[in-house]
């Protein structure tokens, strides 16, 4: 297949090398920034292009890997193109692509990417939904030789799905970055709670998170709640996070 | 080292199959209740007891690992022990044991533990503290034969540690618990969040929390962030929860 990745973004690039791993084609990388283009696609032998319509219109697929609001104006620079067109964005609904072109798709790898830490895609969920069965079973050809991980799902699941992902991800992030605060101003290193973090994880791997939740708000433990509490009387936001999110564990106690 | 285990629960369950993997000497495990007892007295070879008048008076070590707000009252039957008594708890103060007996101690292992699920000791961070140099000494032999990271420290800094903990572990693992409640109501699997839950942990195992924050609140993209609190709009404990966690990334853009 002959592809062309519409984007240079911490998703593009993850996709990019594992397309290449996968030994797919592809042959351009377009980003409005030229150095952003060619520094990608010299990375994967492709070439690199800031100009949409440099963009090859006899490619098979073309996978725009763009911000969610610049989808729509990448996807009607390719009204004339005969490939199939997908984006990868958890939120965005199909019909932005499928209102331009005939062929459409959205491929969704359900991952947290970094331009600076290259994930196997083998166990990335990848997924994809398209506007017809030809199309869908392209789709999953494709997402079947990168990764384990394949589910059809349509819209509406996949947003559903992306905000899990925040619940899962983006938030547990934010409170490494809390945690580390806290540890910073008392002149304490990251390191120290880096295993706690590894094995929290690890341990929902095989249980589902209810059953395995730990702590003081579980054990309606009011002692160590309000020194909790006393002791972020300084860092009014925390205090308020902290608040939050005890209450709704103490909640799982009803 | 003669060893007296003082509790049947999570971390003490943990810490007699790390003793016992490192050859040392549990002769008794007490617990008030004589099935916990004898069952985890079993499984290391060691006699269980559940009067704690039939303690050991002569052992090296007494290891206190019961809920916090019965520490007091255990110490009190150590009044006449000669060895060192130790408690393992991250936010009690190390005068409720030095105020009852000559030797005191913390041996605070900073880990979240299950019953079902053995943790490797080697990595998990044993901090310590103690009311003398020699006591002190005795506590970083042991700490360094179960684990390569052991921390000299004091009260204050431990129960900041127990309060970073919680951010960084009892409420990652509720969110992936309002993950999950989010998926089911959708008809959707676990199985497809774990290994976003599995990279957003690793990452952070070689990078700060707050250089790879990732999602919408982080790209101020109200779109999608007011798309997502509708969606909760018939959850309103979450949706305060999505709004809370959100302002506190955007905060960090400033």
């Amino acid at each position: 297949m002959k592809i062309v990745l519409l984007g240079s973004g911490n998703v593009a690039t993850n996709l990019a090398k594992a397309l290449k791993a996968n030994d797919e084609d592809v042959i351009q990388v377009y980003s409005p920034n030229v150095d952003h283009a060619k520094s990608l696609a010299d990375l994967i032998g492709a070439e690199g292009i800031n100009d949409l319509s440099d963009v090859e219109q006899d490619a098979d697929l073309y996978i725009i890997s763009v911000k969610d609001d610049a989808i729509e104006s990448v996807a009607k620079s390719l009204k004339n193109v005969t490939g199939l067109v997908v984006h990868t964005s958890g939120t965005t609904d199909i019909n932005i692509l499928s209102s331009q072109v005939k062929q459409a798709g959205v491929f969704y790898p359900l991952q947290t990417f970094s331009k600076d830490k290259e994930v196997s895609f083998e166990n990335v969920p990848l997924c994809i939904e398209a506007n017809g069965e030809i199309q869908l079973s392209v789709l999953k050809n494709l997402a079947a030789k990168m990764s384990s991980e394949v589910y059809g799902l349509n819209g509406e699941k996949r947003k559903v799905l992306h905000l899990a992902a925040v619940f899962a991800c983006n938030f547990p992030n934010h409170l490494y970055a809390l945690a580390n605060k806290i540890l910073s101003q008392n002149g304490l290193d990251f390191d120290i709670i880096r295993p706690l973090i590894a094995e929290t994880a690890d341990k929902v791997m095989s249980n589902l998170p209810e059953n395995v939740q730990t702590g003081p708000a579980i054990r309606a433990d009011e002692s160590t709640l309000s020194k909790h509490l006393s002791m972020l009387s300084d860092m009014p936001e925390l205090q308020n996070i902290y608040q939050t999110l005890s209450n709704s564990i103490k909640l799982t106690l009803k």
